[in-house]
């Protein structure tokens, strides 16, 4: 941490920074400058971060140098971290392809959008029984109900489940039935809910708030992992811009900056962000190429139709064309699609 | 609504939509232009957004001209809205200041920033016992503990409470203590949160969020207004851009923009927004010029040590130039300050 | 300067450093922390920033302490400027209102908008002869035709010209007629205008860029201020977010921010950010609250038949109400409002 | 065109509006809905731009529905264009890579560079002779010398050239050397300089502005166009966002977006966007596989003594690795890496 002296600070300031650094347990390094005087603190910086520096005569900015996350940054684990939902790795050498409909409406609708996830190379089925949406005229989803078609669609066609938790108080039902629980935009930052993921005893996939710096991202994951969850999957979805001909601007380049930073898988939701079907794919295969470990992707059987953002699903001659972009491109990035898990008693 | 088909439609594609329109109750009429053909819809928005038209073929763009909220909306009310605070107003001809510390620390600590509060020219008090905090690392709020110390001051000073609420299961507890409920910037669109408040019986001041456009911020408080509970108080706060030179951008314009879309009251946080000491007053004074119906700003008796925010809280001086600020600015927009309640017995 | 080294910095990393800052004439300081090494450079920052100091093995971030401007400095001029445009001031203690047709169209229309701007309080007349548009397809403005009706309404009113030149070839031209020079917001970046400008021998009114931060527009300033000239007023006209309800969002926080950056005036242009006439007497009077030098509005006779942003010029009941609020709030804000000269003859 | 009435719109503004258009040859067909009355016009929509309906009363919204860009538009042009720039094509089914230095320093370091190009995949060199730098302090470039350098460096490795101008009253002294003009960010809206080019007999790489919208960079691309120049290709270099942790927020989904609205090439600038080394192959390789025509990237041999941005050039390992992600990506989305000319009689 850097404490930068403004123009007018006085040899009074400085030494009262210095004593105060130093009551609380660090060392504080004075370095003149010919128009500043920056001081630079050694020692714990979650106890500087107490101090209020910034609050203090004659301090111009304090910089922090350090992240602030420990357990997700890549500097507490130097390799990169695969996570298993039920049975089906993300991260590593992987490639891992998410697919479902954006809200489950019917058993059927579920079934064929499964059906669909597969031919679409997805090994993970996703699908929405609480939705989180602007309007509250809008549909709300299915919410228990919604689970229990999931878990009938997970026993026949094996697909594991990742389903959106929008309430703490929700956190336990929707994780008897689902293997992650997804945790959307708009509660990246409802921290009573990140806590209570954190302690359920499921991977966690953390959207991105659309208007969330990576950094911010990453100390929400820290949030679950502190309840000892560190079976997170981070998901770019897109962020707020000026630019109003997407829905969201997918923010690509994060990919790669958040795998630096962090050990945690990061995938990259193409239908949200784009918010147009025409855009799925392309984005598809953007994501694949710049390394991410996944991609999760609205499917459904009848668009037209969808209770909740039919006009981003993929349908039709798009399925395939998604499952063969996944097979060609992972290897040329080093990785290689996982593959879907038989439906139990597919082998009898 | 308005219906664009792009170049390519045919008739075909325009029977089917004036087909399906028809189907769902409404009535549409076809204006053939040069290179594009408009369909007009008459009937009811809500019942034709659940048809998906943006995903039938031919339809190029969809554009809704009502606006999607209905309750809070000045269409639906043509004055201006008053809500009442433990029998202190905010709206009408009222300047209404709310002031009081970050985060409830001590007694000690809260009663002097009540002090201070009314000194300031505030009428209520603010305070925060839960935190909702980007770090896992940070002080967290003293929770009911804290409540108990908002409560006692409230006892000695007269000054009616607002405290926040960070999650749905917590709304009856903080119910119980405070006058006013605050929903924060991180969640604006907690729904649970928000149908919950509009549940408790209680007053609810409903931050926008950073990244929230004013239509959204309006969608928000519909959720609340739904659930039974029109005493909604809007806080403009600041939204997220690239300037970085202060903590947020003070969205000063959605002041006005706010008022004329909704009946409801619309106040500025002058602290949260600008994150520096001596922005707080010009950002105050602009708030009241602009024609808000108050102002919400920390204060804290000794920010060097506040355990929150510290750097953005007014203290010493700031404190009368800010009461005279908002009694001479008032009158020159039309507004009476509001007068703070006097202590219960301090009359006799 | 400060060099933060990364976790993986060896001590040779550290060494090639300190030796690269040493030939190259400074001191370097070095502070090892628990995590990080950190580097305080003392020297001349400018010779510095050519080392590429960033590219350098072992280097994790370079972080700039002191600010990269100079002649435009609060800290190489404590006071603040006042800049005479025709004999009107702008800066110190007076509130200056500039007012005029968005684009100059025909000799009466010009009469009729400087006689609506006196009545409005002003004591500058704007109007552009040469206007940037987006598309090629609008308005570009009457060239040297506008310049010449401009120059016969300041000869009837007495009121200086403020007027747009957006092409670096036209400065000598455009400066033959104006008292002062505007650089438009899509041209805070066009360099060789700048430099054009600074050597222009006229006062120069620079728009904030949309997308500039306040450090991009006060090195904007900077290259004016190098070619000898500086007589410069900073404006502020909104920045681009992602809230649409307005066209650009008035980032009101930047004057009070740039005013203690800079010893420069600054001003803000109510109707370009704002975008329509209902905000811009609330824009204009939290402008003046807030502590701005001046204000920038665009009237005219006829709104309806303008050739170029009509929406949002004031007219008819709009006009006393500004004069009245720049009258009645500057004194509360420790100004006075600028009179208006005489027209020449006019005491005889 | 649709006009929307607002609530309080009375038969009289609805007839004032109908009369208005028709006046100006247009037809008005007026529908009216529950709350609101809309009314389509058919006819010349630049037409109806110049009458400023939005200032007329009772209107609420104007809504424009075609495009306001026509020779750029893929309305006007279904086919994709293919741009030749010294007979190296962009566009159609090749993949063109773009590579050499930010800015020409030395005729070694530019030779230098473009072997490295060469080596890395690139049909075409880059290199700029005249800077556009936010700081007046920091280099701005060789000028004539610079193109003299790159002109020397053509001849000797047969790769046309590809260079910035920042004037209009450089462009023809420019077009003397290029073999493409290259118009950046921060000029995107000079008018001036986009008519110039447009006159040049050049073709033109047109950098989208940071703050830029798709529609906007088209409307600037329609300046060049209407000038009688369509020798244009667009390029994608990030926008300017909230997220700090790159220099700017690489908008990939632009380059399919473009592509539908436009028949113009459109490439991608992965070192400008990200900033930082380690990304440029992460992005260049999420631009092949999105569907660019091209990417145009840093190189240098020397970064850390580079004058202009060498934190992002690519050097060493990472040439070869760039050549190798083109040539194997490229096929996967339909396309063939554009070979480099042999220099001149390289054959004998």
């Amino acid at each position: 941490m850097v404490i930068v002296m403004g123009p007018g600070a006085t040899r009074e300031h400085i030494d009262a920074l210095v004593d105060l650094v130093t009551s609380a347990g660090g060392e504080a390094y004075v370095t003149r400058g010919v128009s500043r005087t920056i001081i630079g603190l050694v020692g714990d910086v979650r106890q500087f971060e107490t101090l209020d520096l910034r609050a203090m005569p004659g301090v111009s900015d304090v910089l922090r140098i350090s992240v602030p996350y420990k357990l997700v940054s890549s500097e507490n684990q130097p390799g990169r971290s695969t996570v298993s939902v039920g049975g089906v790795p993300i991260g590593g050498d992987n490639m891992t392809v998410i697919a479902g409909p954006c809200a489950v409406e019917t058993p059927d609708q579920t079934l064929e959008s499964a059906h669909m996830a597969r031919a679409a190379g997805a090994s993970l089925l996703r699908g929405g029984a609480y939705k989180p949406r602007t309007s509250p005229y809008a549909f709300q989803g299915l919410g228990e109900t919604g689970l229990k078609i999931l878990a009938d669609v997970r026993a026949e066609t094996g697909l594991p489940i990742v389903t959106e938790v929008v309430d703490a108080a929700d956190v336990d039902l929707v994780a008897g039935y689902a293997d992650m629980l997804q945790i959307g935009t708009r509660n990246m930052q409802n921290f009573a809910l990140l806590q209570a993921a954190g302690e359920a005893g499921r991977p966690v996939l953390l959207k991105r708030g659309m208007n969330a710096t990576i950094e911010e991202w990453l100390m929400a994951a820290e949030y679950i992992a502190q309840r000892g969850n560190l079976d997170i999957v981070l998901c770019e979805r897109g962020i707020r811009t000026f630019e109003k001909a997407t829905r969201n601007t997918l923010d690509i380049s994060a990919v790669p900056v958040a795998q630096s930073l962090s050990h945690l898988p990061v995938i990259v939701d193409p239908s949200h962000s784009g918010g147009k079907r025409e855009l799925v794919l392309p984005l598809s295969r953007s994501a694949i190429a710049v390394g991410a470990d996944g991609v999760i992707v609205d499917v459904h059987p009848t668009p037209e139709t969808a209770l909740c953002d039919g006009p981003q699903a993929l349908v039709g001659e798009d399925i395939p064309q998604l499952a063969e972009a996944a097979a060609t491109l992972s290897p040329l990035v080093g990785r290689t699609l996982t593959a879907a898990p038989e439906p139990v008693g597919a082998g009898v």
